[in-house]
């Protein structure tokens, strides 16, 4: 029986800049650190390399994306199939290095890992597959944390709750009479169902921390041309995008 | 008309070691740093101390914290009323100070600004007061992030909502049908109402990055004694608690 192989799950937030003293203190002891590299994705690939850059320059390890059956979409239950299969398409190309390199070896997680993230479950099908292994997790800054910091905004009112959805489940929430909802993982804006909604306040905000980052507010009526135009700007600015957005029920 | 104040409210997450890359580089450029003195509370500014001398060692300026009046909680909307007062009193303090000082203070929150903390809204009431001041955020780790990495959980099931809300009103989200509940601000555990929670799974966390941290995880109805015991390990640890959960519904 060998030691079993160290893997660190770091959040790095929206780019160096959010690197935590306990995440820089990881990277600069790591042997490694494996990335997925993603045909239609490679910016994320960029801002990992230039973390690693920043912080004691640990090698990258890129492994290709395994296919995604998009087709499974289309039935029922088939998404949560479709994205199990890719999850352990995932994990036995990270089981193959992990048994082969061994030592430590790092995750770098956009954001926070608690978050709309699949670092934790595709790690664990890891050390299922037997790969002895020990891990851990740190924190890192969420898209939601940097929304409210850039519009200087507490998530809720005094004492109230704040709710963490999806655009696609929006409307579930409104009906489940919550008041303050943040949703991510947007459609495109025209996409996002705000029916109902005029009346509400929104905070709204596009590739947060990056150069083409766009920020909105105001009653959702109002603003959401304004919207539509900053989504776009912010694409061509930066070449993707991806938005964020607190609703508020009007009192 | 002299040059506008400058202040900087800083997340610092739970300690030291969540400093992220831009609050050290803010906390090198400030002044000095805003705090308040809660006479039950010194460990705060201890940790604030603590931070300064990490990063920078800008001054600290210390005041005392204006009495609350606790008498007013026991009336209908006293407890808003309350605060407000206290949250009134405290701007006027931070007002003559910055008026007196200039330059660029900051303010150090506990976790992240976005959270449960009141220093955005009292900053914007010494601005009500006629201070010309210009202010950003800087997000920092919160308390469910610290909790869901340190359990090494996402805190929902894949594609689903998360929902954060006070110990207090626990049962209103489980009563909204909500299935991934945080609770923060919590009374001792024996006063959280966890009727007909029996079931549910529990992920329960306490002085979170503190030496004396303590987790428990499981189903609510066994590990009940276990969190009031460790709840009590950690305050004789640290001489203070502080702690969170995530509940999850059952299947
Ligand atoms: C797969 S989730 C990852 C979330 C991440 N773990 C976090 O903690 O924020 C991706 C979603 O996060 C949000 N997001 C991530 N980066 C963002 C950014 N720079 N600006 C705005 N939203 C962002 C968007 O809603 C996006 O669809
Ligand atoms: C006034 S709120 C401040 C929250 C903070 N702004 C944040 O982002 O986490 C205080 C509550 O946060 C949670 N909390 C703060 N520090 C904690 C710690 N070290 N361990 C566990 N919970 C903590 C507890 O629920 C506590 O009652």
């Amino acid at each position: 029986m060998g030691t079993p192989v160290r893997v660190r799950i770091l959040g790095v937030g929206m780019g160096p800049q959010h690197v935590t003293a306990e995440v820089a203190e990881a990277l600069r002891s790591v042997d490694y650190v494996l990335a997925a590299e993603k045909a239609d994705d490679d910016r994320l690939l960029g801002l990992r390399r230039e973390i690693l850059r920043r912080y004691g320059d640990a090698e990258l390890v890129a492994l290709p994306d395994p296919p995604r059956d998009r087709s499974r979409g289309l039935t029922t239950g088939g998404y949560e199939a479709a994205v199990g299969d890719w999850h352990d398409a995932r994990a036995a190309q990270y089981a193959a290095i992990l048994r082969e390199r061994g030592g430590t070896a790092a995750f770098l997680v956009w954001g926070d890992p608690s978050l709309y993230d699949s670092t934790i479950r595709v790690v664990e099908k890891v050390r299922a597959l037997g790969v002895d292994l020990d891990y851990d997790v740190l924190a890192g800054i969420s898209a939601p944390q940097l929304l409210a910091a850039r519009h200087r905004i507490v998530l809720h009112e005094v004492g109230r709750p704040v709710h963490i959805t999806t655009g696609r489940r929006l409307q579930e929430a409104v009906t489940a009479g919550l008041d303050n909802i943040v949703a991510m993982l947007n459609p495109p804006t025209d996409r996002v169902d705000f029916t109902g909604l005029d009346d509400w306040s929104i905070w709204w905000g596009a590739n947060l921390g990056a150069p083409g980052e766009r920020l909105v507010a105001g009653r959702v009526c109002e603003v959401l041309p304004a919207i539509a135009a900053a989504r776009a700007d912010a694409e061509a600015d930066d070449g993707w995008v991806m938005d964020a957005f607190l609703i508020r029920r009007p009192r």
